[in-house]
This record gives structure tokens, C-alpha cells and sequence, in this order.
């Protein structure tokens, strides 16, 4: 954001940029001083070190031309395990990327104070401020994708841990008899509650016999099915669509009772992609999660609520982090 | 703590007591200013609200005696949900104990500030200020007694929750298709983890006939197994008491894991009744918690240590969080 004390040039105040790496695309953005978007630009998510760099750079400076602005900070999202020293120590979804100094890279390159910080961490600020969870002082974004993510606010501030890796929920083990997870254990969580867990269990169905109508929507092919299938059959009243959506539900409840009872939040935030469907799912969630909750009848229940900033969360996220730094240390 | 600038009195300055609450006995003390125990004293836990009352204002008046100085203030550690009111919500190891407002009760017994937390969270208060994990800013308290209890410090603060119920990693689910726990649900980790899990798994291989040594410890009643049979078999070298040990550490080291993918600790410190065996049972979580760890190749271990304050963690940190409460409230 804009921050006019910090800068005494005869040019509008530096702007504060924000920059969400996906596995897919780059997401830049600078916010307005009401915390509205005030330019955005995306570019594909290139492999290797020495390209996301560039990548980033292209962004900012068409950011900076686009807003008419120069930049003053950058703060950036990235998808993995980020350390405190700015460091990408492990990126499962970005091509060719280990232990990367990404920080100090992007400081090299764009000349500005450059703050680098998990994804999810990133959004979870973004929902806290301006979103969802704005007010509370106890809250978690739980992200809903491919796989799970997440980020704590506690005791009214912004938690990051002793390493910067605070809240990788989707790794919390929840059946070590389960389908086996990427990360070479089994049954992490984000094997039945996210957008991957979810077509496993409609696979399982399918092939199982007891969801016709889901591989019809797949065209036929049980192997095929994915979670848009689901969702797609439930909405013209499949039954064993509906089944399949409960199981996933109950899944979901069960991992956030788990987070409920370890870090007693107000308000639980559902964010990712799988969110557009919170119609279909929030409803069997809500109800399975109370059943749940360790001492349901003594407790208030915490407001599960989906997220409201979208796909800017994490690049919004990111620039009100970078400022934040910006107003700390000068 | 004596807080000289709190009072203006002729008289010692006042002391600060601290009462843990257990399910078979209270604890109280007060504290010196250098943080040792001056005076202490236990009286059994007796049944009922108004009884308990009864108990901890003689424990008061009793350290007041001895410790030949007036209280002012009395911090309680209790063993349930306590929440932001002082008003002990859920106590299932009280008898008769439910929605006890303790902390309304306790002030207009004793006409002193009266402060009332989770009494793990109290403990975690005492190890961090004062014991295993001082000086660390992110650390977990985990206590293995009959159940797991625990408690949070993130970005230097001691964590609360939204309600004070912060923390109860005994009932997160680690397998749903696990033994029933008594909170209703099933595979709640303190079913596997703490000293009944253990005694559990000590049944179940001796039902199994892997666990002649650890029967014979029993006085040759598989049904009488418990947890001291197990490390009493193994101190004598018993291969099958060691394997129920590995067990044991196993799924304790896994529950261990998860909290560390959602905390990230700096360093995790082990309380509770099972610490005394630490020196049979360390080191085999220490192997596995390793190999459980999410990304374990590119991050810093936290480190597992005992906890340092024994039986009077509870009671300290009690005081330690009561005297805060009086420096910043007056």
C-alpha cells in the first residue's frame, strides 16, 4: 500500500507489490490504500530457479508501468516450505526448485525491500485484514486445492513458527493405514479432504459400482473421474454423487475437529478452488463437524465460513505482509 | 511473585499462590522471586463445586501460614476446558464437576485477583518461563499421564484459543477406525500415546501371547497389564516388552509429527507421568519421529526433551500467569 512517509520523492508515494507463485501461473498485484485491487497481471509459472526470478521481475515491472507508480516493496507468496531467511526449501508443485534463496535473488534483482512467505500464510493475512476472518483474533484459513494448505492467526497475530512452516495441515496423518500421499507416508489428510482426495473417493466409488452417475459424467470411464464430476452429477441429483460428497464431507469435518480441538480458533475459513462448490459442501460439513468436536456441549462452535478474496488472497496477502515490514524496519 | 510496587503495605510484600487442581490431589505453592518454591503443600481432590472451593481456599490460607506473608493473588490450574470467564466448562476427571464457574467462586472466597487457566496450559507457562523450553519463542508442551494434554507457544506468546481451550491434542484422530476413546469418537491419539495407550497395547500383545515377560510383571493376569509392567519387563531385558515400547514410541511419534507439521516448535517438551521412563522411551521416538516428519529433508528438527518441573509445573506456571495478570491489570 501506499505509505507516504517512508518515501519524500516529488512522484506519487511507491506502491507495495504482491506476488502469488502457483504451480501454475504468477499472480501480481498492487493494493489501493482501501485494500482494493488496484492493478493485476499474471504470467505462466516458467521451471527453474533463474526463470521464476525473471518471471517475478517482468511482473513488477508491468506492474509499476500499469499503475504509473514506482514500486517501493515487494512481498511474494510461494508454494512450499519458505524459511525465515526467505529461502524455498521444498516446492512439490514448481518444477525444478529446491532450496532456493528466492529472497535474496529477488532482492538482487528488483532493488527493493522483498519479504518472502508461504502461500497459504500469505492468504491467511489477506482474510484476516480485509476477508473472512477479519476481527477475530483466533482464526485458520484451511486452503482446499489439489492439496490442503493452511495458516494460523493466534492470540491476534499472524503465526509463522520457528522455521516459517507453521500449519501444513494437509500432512497431518489422520489414518496410517491409508491410501498411501506423495510425501511417502499414508493417509495424510489431503488424501481424502482436497480436490485430489476428493476424486480418489469418487474413484473408489465409481469403481466399486456405486456411482453411475458420476462416470457418466465422466464420459464413461471410472479412471476418468475427477471432482468436478461429482459435483456435476450431485447438481442434477445423483444419489451416489451425493454419497460420495457425504464421505468427503465427513472426511473434511473429521481433520477440522482435529484443528479445532488443537488450536481452538473463532472462525475456520474455507479458501481453494473446491470452495466455489461450498453450496453443495458446506452444509453435510458444518453438521459433521459439530457430531465431531471433542466436548461439543461445552464449547461454542466455531463459524466455518467460506473465503471471500478468491484467487487474489495470497498476492493481497503478500503485499499487506511487505508493508507491514515496510512500516517496521524503514 | 512479591511485587513490592503492587502494595504499599508495612507488612512482607504480598505473595502469589499457585494451585494445581489434579484428579487425585491439589497442589499449591508459592513462588520466591528468583522462581524455586518456597512454600508448598497437597491436600487429597475432593468431589463436588463447593467441596473444591473448600480445598483450594485451605490451601491458600495454609501457604499464607507458612509462608508467614499475605496473598495477593492466586492463579489455578485445572484440569478441563477453562474458559476465558474462569469457568470450568468440562472436567471429566472431576467428579461432579461440570460448568463450574471457578474462578467468580475462588475471588469471592479468597477477596483476591483469582486467575483459572487450563492446568496444562499453566504447565506450558512454568517450562517455558522457567524450564525445558525457555527462551524459545515456538515450543510445545505435551503431558503423557492417563490422557495427553498440552499447550502452545507461538511467536512468544503463550496461546490461548478463541474460548481458552487451546490445545487438546489427546483427542485428535489418528485413526478412525481406531479403539473407542471415552470422548465418544475413535483412534483419539491419547488412545495409542499416553500411559493407558500404552497399557492398551500392552493388553493386546499379551491377549496376542507377545507378551510372556510383561504378563509375568503382572503377576501373570494379561488383563492386568499396565504401562509400569511394560517398562518393568523391558528394564529386565524382555525382547517382547521392548517391542510393545516400539510400538508405543511409533504412534506417539507419529501424533508428534503431525504437531509439527501444524506448529512448527522450535523444540517439544515431553511431560507428564510417562517422563520418568524418558530414558527407555526417548530414544526410539526421537528414530521414528524423524522418519514421520513432512519434508523432513529440508527442515531443522525440533528438539524432544523432557520436561525439567515435574510435578509442580502446573502449580508454577499457575502463579507465574497470575502474577502477570496483577503487573498488567494492577
Amino acid at each position: 500500500m501506499p505509505s507516504s512517509d517512508t518515501e519524500s520523492s516529488d512522484d506519487a508515494a511507491p506502491l507495495i507489490a504482491g506476488i502469488d507463485i502457483g504451480g501454475t501461473k504468477c499472480l501480481g498485484l498492487c493494493l489501493a490504500p482501501d485494500g482494493s485491487v488496484l492493478v493485476e497481471e499474471r504470467l505462466p509459472t516458467p521451471r527453474g530457479a533463474a526463470s521464476l526470478t525473471d518471471t517475478v521481475a517482468r511482473l513488477v515491472e508491468t506492474l509499476c508501468s500499469n499503475a504509473g507508480a514506482k514500486i517501493g516493496a515487494v512481498g511474494v507468496g510461494a508454494p512450499g516450505l519458505v524459511d525465515r531467511n526467505g529461502v524455498l526449501r521444498a516446492a512439490p508443485n514448481l518444477t525444478g526448485i529446491t532450496e532456493m534463496p528466492i529472497r535474496d535473488m529477488l532482492t538482487d534483482r528488483l532493488g527493493v525491500r522483498v519479504t518472502v512467505d508461504n502461500d497459504a500464510t500469505c492468504a491467511t493475512e489477506a482474510e484476516w485484514r480485509l476477508g473472512a476472518a477479519a476481527g477475530s483474533s483466533d482464526a485458520l484459513l484451511i486452503t482446499l486445492g489439489t492439496g490442503i494448505g493452511g495458516g494460523v492467526v493466534s492470540g491476534g497475530a499472524l503465526q509463522r513458527g520457528a522455521n516459517g512452516f507453521m500449519s501444513e495441515p494437509g500432512h497431518m496423518v489422520i489414518d496410517p493405514n491409508g491410501p498411501p500421499c506423495v510425501c511417502g507416508r499414508r493417509g495424510c489428510w489431503e488424501r481424502y479432504a482436497s480436490g485430489s482426495g476428493l476424486a480418489r473417493l469418487a474413484r473408489d466409488a465409481a469403481l466399486g459400482g456405486r456411482a453411475q452417475g458420476v462416470v457418466d459424467a465422466a464420459g464413461g470411464d471410472p479412471e476418468a473421474v475427477r471432482g468436478e464430476h461429482v459435483t456435476a452429477a450431485a447438481r442434477a441429483g445423483d444419489a451416489g454423487a451425493y454419497a460420495i460428497l457425504d464421505d468427503f464431507a465427513w472426511w473434511l469435518a473429521l481433520g477440522l475437529a482435529n484443528l479445532t480441538n488443537l488450536f481452538d480458533p473463532e472462525v475456520i475459513v474455507l479458501g481453494g478452488g473446491l470452495v466455489e462448490e461450498s453450496d453443495l459442501l458446506l452444509g453435510p460439513i458444518i453438521r459433521m463437524y459439530g457430531d465431531l468436536l471433542y466436548a461439543a456441549g461445552h464449547r461454542p462452535r466455531p463459524k466455518l465460513v467460506p473465503a471471500v478474496l478468491g484467487e487474489h488472497a495470497g498476492a493481497m496477502g503478500a503485499a499487506l505482509i511487505a508493508s507491514s515490514a515496510l512500516r517496521s524496519h524503514g
